[in-house]
């Protein structure tokens, strides 16, 4: 048996939103490795060892899917949303790079899902419908201070932003700040949208001027979006977006 | 019956990444509206209208599928990708905006899709598993100078970053005109990675350091992806990756 590791995104929570492409390698795989919730979203099967882990171990757990894999297993990794986008693609890959020599002729593979930002996106309408920045506003593995000169130059550009983690339970402060710089930087009127497990039973919307944000309105299950200067709600309707149109 | 208008993500081409909620809709509507290639991605089925149309006339197309929908009608307008991004959805939405006011009660939803710049990330590896901006390259509406400002400060924050339309037959020299900010405000070993067509049987993928990518090197079809600082290649493979961590 020839090992391998894809890893997979099993985009913001419904099945619907699972692509065929993630489907065929849960169908296919000996081993499915991630963090607990998502490795529960995984239909048990005959033949199928679900291996669940809590959070902040990405590297054991990539480890393990690269030695299970090496070992000939056919070895799934599965995040929430995208795999690239603040998920599991970069650990898998940061494992490899220091991992034995070996482990680099092995298969693996990245199957793209639908990202946080993107299904909150069009719960809302169409914010980030011109240029946007995402930003994963957790200070775990990066300097506070590159947060902040990025939302800094994010808004210097009128870019749309989206922000993954906002505030965890560990740390909110991170998201008062965020809201500070925000309103530093933007005007009064500037559009946030709070979209809460978007396609889950739980999904919550909320659309407020940043005037009225507080770091209450995010939790970890929030995507946070900052809409550009010209995203506006459509009078009449809570339809959200950002005109393709900028004038000269 | 009950009209409506809902705005479907295709993703990047391959049948495999449209999602069960895009497919559900494409086999419930009684029309589709769309770009020429993107109304062909669509499978004939008795009942259903097919309306394709050619590039640049969005506005026309989503007043017509608006006001298919108000007769009752059940139209899909149809992107490649995601309809939030550079796509259909602000189309829709510009046109609902300027529109008759009964337009406004109608049904409206966006269904997301894997985005171009997402599934040529997961083909190079994990370019974009840091904070990254996502720009439109074409100046069709919005001033060249605003690009150029927002490469600027995308290039002064580090960020990795996502072309879209990087390059058309019409106006080539924009990419010529990115490549050389690039090369003024990024080191001449930065990556950048030329996707093209990703998951159709045209994909073609390229990897280079900054001093060797070539304006000819995109096109249309293209999605141009450029690293952050610390973006790499793992030795003894061709997977490019961005680490999560940045020092403090």
């Amino acid at each position: 048996m020839t090992g391998w590791v894809k890893i997979v995104g099993l985009g913001p929570g419904a099945d619907a939103l699972v692509t065929p492409e993630a489907q065929a390698v849960l169908d296919t795989a000996t081993d499915v490795v991630g963090y607990i919730p998502y490795v529960a979203r995984v239909a048990d099967r005959d033949g199928l060892v679900k291996h669940a882990s809590d959070n902040r171990v990405e590297i054991d757990r990539s480890q393990h899917a690269l030695s299970m894999a090496a070992e000939g297993r056919r070895v799934a990794v599965v995040s929430s949303g995208d795999p690239g986008v603040f998920a599991m693609a970069s650990a898998v890959f940061e494992a490899l790079e220091n991992g034995p020599a070996a482990w680099k002729s092995l298969h693996i593979e990245v199957i793209p899902g639908i990202t946080a930002s993107l299904a909150a996106a069009a719960r809302a309408g169409a914010p980030l419908g011109h240029d946007f920045c995402t930003i994963n506003l957790s200070d775990n593995l990066k300097p506070w201070a590159l947060i902040e000169k990025r939302l800094r130059l994010a808004a210097e550009g009128d870019f749309a932003m989206a922000f993954y983690n906002p505030r965890s339970k560990s740390r909110p402060e991170g998201f008062e700040k965020t809201l500070q710089i925000l309103r530093e930087t933007c005007e009064p009127e500037r559009l946030v949208i709070f979209a809460r497990a978007v396609s889950t039973p739980e999904e919550a919307l909320r659309v407020v001027a940043l005037r009225d944000a507080t770091p209450e309105m995010a939790d970890m299950r929030t995507m946070v979006i900052v809409g550009s200067s010209l995203t506006r709600v459509i009078a009449g309707t809570q339809i959200v977006y950002t005109p393709r149109f900028v004038e000269g």
